[in-house]
């Protein structure tokens, strides 16, 4: 690896680093009950971004993750998977859920981690290319939370991005 | 009215406020985001259990109201309601959320309030036929978000009550 990849790679490093520092003091501010579920942007690369909240804050009466907390950290995964996107490529819209279906399969009994994913760079791509024209655009996301390693919930979201 | 039937609907009167008074102390004891959320059981009555959280705690960064908290309003009404109608027919069990879907139609500037009712008295004793027969049951209802008396999101969940 030559000086100059491994240049560039600490810079992008850097930049990933930078949004999700600023990601995290978006949602703090903006969302004040972030901070009471205790939010936490954990994660952003390979056109993901994962979110996380420790399970006592979120606790319920089964001793497993409150589905209110689970949703609210499997929608803010996709709301900041978009805000970043729109960032990285100078962009700035409102992001609204329009509609989201949630399927809990197995308890929580760790942490919440919800992981959302662009499908291909071509699905981020080509909404991009819409919001640009249209000046709206609207994206199907998925968001996987994780429980020891098994499928515990999914949650899928359509958010409508508009000037 | 007879004073025998002012008697008796003062008895039942009595036994409502008694119902919302325990739903609320359960869910702030056992799930204690709901303390953060500002959460209250304001209505109980035909069919149907209204709760609401007050639009402060649970601002987003437009200054409406955050859909993890509005989600989480609606699906503890769906809780709440069939841990009452549980209650009232001394009944106890676990009650999960299984799925869900949520259409949010216009933003919530106000309060949220969001009133779960049964479809009808077939459905609530039908659902009561199977759990009490089989030890677990399913039902699927719906809780209603208005806004200045428009509707605002339109909750969906199908929940799953076992012994």
């Amino acid at each position: 690896m030559t000086s100059l990849t491994l240049t560039f790679l600490a810079q992008l490093l850097c930049v990933k680093i930078k949004m999700i520092e600023l990601l995290q003091e978006v949602l703090n501010s903006e969302i004040p009950l972030t901070t009471n579920i205790g939010l936490r942007v954990t994660e952003y690369k390979d056109l993901s971004l994962t979110l996380s909240a420790p399970l006592e804050n979120n606790i319920n009466h089964k001793s497993t993750a409150f589905g209110g907390s689970i949703y609210s950290v499997s929608v803010l995964s996709g709301w900041g998977l978009i805000y970043l996107l729109l960032k990285q490529h100078g962009l700035s819209g409102h992001i609204v859920i329009q509609e989201s279906n949630t399927k809990f399969i197995k308890p929580v009994t760790t942490e919440i981690t919800a992981k959302c994913s662009f499908k291909s760079t071509e699905q981020y791509e080509k909404f991009l290319k819409m919001y640009k024209r249209k000046g709206i655009a609207r994206i199907n996301l998925e968001a996987l939370i994780l429980c020891k390693s098994e499928k515990a919930v999914i949650f899928n979201g359509t958010y409508v991005v508009h000037k």
